[in-house]
């Protein structure tokens, strides 16, 4: 299994600074998430149930019915590698690793390739690909996609499309046509753990035909994602005025952020995240790291990630911080 | 997939009443559940970890370090079967019907056979129980177990016990064994579903050798239990004092329930539950459905389980409806 979380800890070990203390922009998480109220008793008592009402709020959030709820898109992530025969599956890479993993995992063939054009071309039977893509932030557009899904279709092949990221663009998903007539090659993921910043609930959704759903929901059996997610996941995908506010301000905050990193390298920025191709990666890791802002090195790839301050005193602490590397760095 | 939960929903459809106005006895939760308190945001919104307290409080309540969490017992009943070559599995029956499922669905054969030393004569690679027994509350003691688990290791077999109904009687269970030189062959089953009245946060345990924990770990990928319900699992679990005032209560009431209908049939009582054994099983679950009180009847089988009403007014309500069904049988 991949080594995830417990960075900050190890972070703080290494660096001899308080938990407390640090500035984490290790993450791609809302850092503003939606704010969970008080929940009725009864989602923690008794057992989770298809008809309360979250298959229905996030048909309407996503734009297609056929959907599947999963403990966050991890869940589909481990088990999609596992309904297919054994086989090559082309990755547009680098990507995030828990996919060719998990593919591995299952006894297929992994080639990541860099471009899309190569991935068809590879005439592997799956093609997976991040849009946007984490760490590169690279972003393909929806018609492109579609019509690698209709090249895919015509020889019977499959495009798995991870759009953990895409919520702040919401016309670029192609999750209201995985599926359906239009893609029933297509399948897409997508999660609450990013834009609503909600990456503890561990709700997820998978797009796909009724058929790839129905052997899903029969691995993970009945009651897979708790009440409680549920019910939050639910009101968060009908509260579109927070939506709406919340895709304004990342926009506004990653703008600032690209800005603010601009000097540093060559910058790439999704409304979720910055990402810095620098040669100094590693260095400039460390230098923030020992004041206390933790960002995410994709070592050894020379790829730093930022993700958005939370409030105005994160954001003079990153500022202060890039003076004294600039100043260094004269 | 088993149809499982709406049962409430299809009565009150049925039968014509509310879904406010029924006493739902139909399940043998707890109604009066730990009771959650408000959470710190963090839960919610960044990814569980490893480090967050549970499986010390885990590892402190059941007396065994040798643990993995899980998003119910459920995910472990979905995929031990899957870990091991296709056999035979005498299961102990009656029992919870998403055991054999499972195996069934592995490709394992399933034997059905009514008492231990049946299952044990049959010779199969793995036997399968519940203690206490859903539906019929039938509990076998410890040391009987011990003594099958220790007959079972000598020819290279396992025993796999469900004990989602024994925290009240904490003194029974094999959690603190299981998976350690003792018993290696040993695989137990915990849920904070019953007893703590949180079937809806979907936490379990399972106890057993290393081996099966990394590969149930595999399987399940990172973050596979939510953030809240992690933190309300470790509260709960390091509850003591609730614990033994909840546990003196549920013996209280089930004693009472159990009198309460005596009159009905052949009466077999857990701490969480009552069964009665009656021809009419049928039609008592009838006549209190038309009340708007839900028990559960075990079709085809003459068994209608009870749950603890969660208030006086509930025992009262019952009470009244037992008179009328008396008056009338006489």
């Amino acid at each position: 299994m991949l080594e995830h979380g417990g960075r900050l800890r190890a972070a703080a070990a290494t660096y001899g600074i308080a938990l407390a203390d640090w500035l984490d922009l290790s993450t791609g998480i809302n850092p503003q998430g939606w704010p969970v109220p008080a929940l009725p008793p009864a989602v923690w008592q008794r057992l989770p149930e298809e008809e309360d009402g979250l298959l229905d709020a996030a048909a309407g959030y996503y734009g297609n019915a056929g959907l599947l709820a999963l403990p966050g898109s991890q869940a589909a992530i481990q088990l999609l590698p596992t309904l297919f025969p054994p086989a090559s599956v082309a990755c547009l890479g680098p990507l995030y690793q828990e996919h060719p993993q998990a593919w591995q995992r299952a006894g297929h063939r992994v080639r990541e390739l860099p471009t899309l054009a190569r991935a068809l071309a590879a005439a592997t039977p799956y093609v997976l690909l991040c849009n946007p893509n984490n760490p590169t932030a690279r972003a393909l557009p929806r018609t492109e996609l579609l019509a690698a899904a209709q090249k895919l279709a015509a020889r019977g092949a499959w495009l798995i499309v991870d759009e953990a990221f895409i919520d702040p663009v919401p016309a670029e998903s192609l999750a209201s046509l995985a599926g359906t007539a239009a893609a029933a090659n297509l399948i897409v993921l997508r999660s609450l753990g990013k834009f609503f910043g909600l990456a503890g609930v561990r709700v997820g959704f998978v797009f796909a035909a009724e058929k790839i759903r129905a052997q899903l929901a029969q691995r993970l059996g009945p009651w897979s994602v708790a009440g409680p997610s549920r019910e939050v996941a639910r009101l968060a995908l009908q509260d579109s005025a927070w939506q709406m506010t919340a895709r304004q301000r990342l926009f506004k905050d990653s703008r600032r952020l690209a800005a603010l990193l601009a000097d540093l390298g060559e910058v790439e920025a999704s409304a979720l995240f910055v990402i810095v191709r620098s040669v100094a990666a590693e260095a400039l890791h460390r230098f923030f790291a020992q004041r206390a802002i933790l960002t995410r090195h994709y070592a050894p790839q020379p790829l730093l990630r930022f993700g958005l301050p939370g409030d105005e005193s994160g954001w003079q602490r990153l500022q202060a911080a890039l003076e004294i590397w600039k100043k260094n760095a004269v």
